[in-house]
């Protein structure tokens, strides 16, 4: 192995100091003593989308805003003719926060311009490095905004929701130099893209776990989400007897265990039920009705159609062990998005010619990257977030793995540039 | 055993007739389309109270109101110095209640003291008819209030609730004769009454399932309220692998499922899991903490000590498991109150010279019987709840079940008048 390393030509590298500098400048927009606090549309997040304009424009690029609120910044190709390849992620973060999610991203792609200026060093495609709005969905509830209306995703809810101030979409994308009224203009062709690169945290605990550097991510998890209701018979807790109980907790906790077996056996990647109401609630009453709601997530979308046909068995079952009737509907479906295996290709090859670990990991979060997937192919670079913790103020990655994944992202775009019609 | 039943003297037996019609004249007061809405201190209860005031007036008895609102009605006995056997129950209802819960017990023991007038029965000791104020817990969710004042079981709380309007009870008692400052006049000497029976409706299926006529009310069972905090570690459910997770919910269908176990093993009469509370609560996020509520009932306290160690085991052990922390905590611990040895085989004899086929049975619900206990031995009569509904619209026992019910209290008064001291 150490014959391949030496053998090969170690692409060109980022600078570390400067990245990690850019990003710890970001984090101070919009801090506060309980983490980030830099939701779509705040001041916070205008003030962060002015700071990453100048970075942009310093670099050489030309900067403007779609009618989605999306900040798409240019570079010419040496080559006429060709499609842009882009990079990208999202600036605005949770309620209480971290300074990774998105940002390093968006800010790694930065570096990679830069870096590029910097050596005078020219691609055959025209480049463009995007921050999409409102990823998170901290406004509005509603996660993917800018990358779903750039592929023409948007659903009529989209556009008519309002913040919890009451405030709606058209007045926010203003304040940002978006029209909600011209929203269609922000779609693009499938196709008009020569591909998507996306560096992200891990926001997950399996690199730290296994001590990998790098995550080439196989794709974003698909998710199925089901809404579970049970009606048992609502009594007396004190005088009715076990062997004539209809108790809708009882086949609950069932439904449960169902749920957390079902991807335990590998049925699916991961399975979580994170809603139980219990009705009437009362600590003296057989409680006569529970909603659920669980989610399973995995790759292939076949296997989630599998875990969904296992577990409607498995309701059918405990309804029948319980004498309780279980009604399973789908509430969500989200389909997953595996990146293009040219792209995981290069970021496999490029990473073992920096000396760096890696290691498959699909991403359980949703990304831009998803969304995009509608209109070319998309890679996907993580790095290890520090604990799994993410979406908290403990959310951190060190310099040096930020490097990497930046350096990552930078030998990709060239091997793919040198590739990609 | 017919001939057993043909050389026992039939007792007197009650107008089943007359009884069914004050039943029904009094489930008038408070009627609405979704059942009973007599809760104490409401005008409806205020117009009941005058209505069951007449009927013991009727009978030839004194009433008076104590301080605690209770309505207590008194004839004298013809023996002197013989301490008052009493019989009672309450009129206050839950809201959409029904009309058999409280109602048949003073009714039944009016219909008593009535046909003893009518035949011109004398009794040794002087009785007691008594209404006991606010024994649902409608009105101030704390039950059993006039039973608890007389046996001097009130605690400070108490006395400074206010009710959902805001009304205290300082002011609810006086709109009922009482007195909130003279409360302390309410509580009774124990040894100061000879007996205490409770006629009323079962309230559970086992009756009726067995298809018996009387139940002769072994006891009213003691009761283990737990709270359970289960601490896990709140994260991504998409991005954490299932052999990383810390999920509290998991714990949690565990510990329903052991609450569950430990009843049908007849560890315990019943168990149940009626409060689960989850957080933070969304289909996306790994439940990081869950709060249970589960009680245990039984006649046996030392029983249900055994539940709550075994219980707490299984909680180590669920712990253990899914790498949570689950701490268990005491919240409530309301002790059994079994009947009189000589009560229950008084009530059984009776029962048998009647013909009426009769069942040992807990009562798993709570009774002024079981405040009462702490002053005087107690017996009580059951008779079947159709279906085993109670606390609804649907709440019906037949009047000839009505009937059987109050004939032997009747019985069961006249066999313990000449016995009791």
């Amino acid at each position: 192995m150490k014959e391949t390393k030496e053998s090969a030509v170690a692409p060109p590298v980022v600078d570390g100091a400067r990245l990690w500098s850019t990003l710890m400048s970001l984090g101070r927009i919009g801090e506060t003593p309980r983490g980030m606090d830099r939701i779509a549309f705040s001041p916070s997040e205008i003030e962060a989308r002015a700071f990453v304009t100048g970075l942009l424009r310093e670099a050489g690029l030309a900067t403007r805003i779609d009618a989605a609120g999306n900040l798409i910044a240019t570079k010419p190709g040496v080559e006429s003719g060709l499609r842009p390849i882009a990079m990208g992620s999202h600036i605005d973060t949770v309620p209480m926060g971290g300074k990774f999610d998105g940002a390093l991203g968006v800010l790694g792609a930065i570096e990679v311009v830069r870096t590029l200026a910097d050596r005078g060093l020219t691609t055959r495609h025209p480049l463009e490095v995007i921050a999409f709005t409102n990823e998170e969905g901290g406004r509005f509830h509603r996660g993917l905004f800018g990358s779903r209306a750039m592929a023409g995703l948007l659903v009529p809810d989209d556009l008519t929701v309002t913040d919890d101030e009451g405030k709606g979409l058209a007045e926010h994308l203003a304040a940002v130099g978006g029209d909600r009224a011209r929203l269609a203009e922000a779609v693009r062709r499938p196709g008009s893209l020569a591909g998507y690169l996306e560096y992200h945290i891990e926001q997950g605990p399996e690199l730290e776990r296994d001590g990998k550097e790098i995550g080439v991510v196989t794709g974003i998890t698909g998710r199925f989400v089901l809404e579970v209701d049970i009606q048992g018979m609502t009594n007396h807790a004190g005088t009715t007897p076990m062997d004539l109980r209809r108790d809708a907790m009882v086949a609950a906790a069932h439904v449960a265990l169902a749920v957390e077996r079902l991807a335990r056996q590998k049925t699916c990647r991961v399975g979580t039920l994170g809603v139980v109401q219990v009705k009437p609630g009362a600590v003296n009453v057989i409680p006569g009705f529970v909603h659920l709601e669980a989610e399973f997530r995995d790759l292939e979308m076949a296997r989630l159609e599998e875990t969904e046909r296992r577990f409607a068995d498995a309701c059918r079952e405990i309804a029948s062990d319980t004498h309780t009737t279980i009604a399973v509907k789908r509430q969500e479906i989200v389909r997953s998005a595996p990146t293009a295996p040219g792209f995981r290709g290069a970021v496999e090859s490029v990473s073992r010619s920096l000396g760096y670990t890696t290691m498959a990991v699909p991403s359980g979060a949703g990304h831009d990257a998803q969304a995009i997937a509608e209109l070319t192919e998309i890679g996907m670079i993580f790095v290890p977030s520090q604990a799994g913790i993410s979406h908290a103020i403990e959310e951190f990655t060190p310099a040096e793995d930020c490097a990497r994944g930046a350096n990552v992202l930078l030998g990709t775009l060239l091997e793919l540039d040198g590739k990609l019609p």
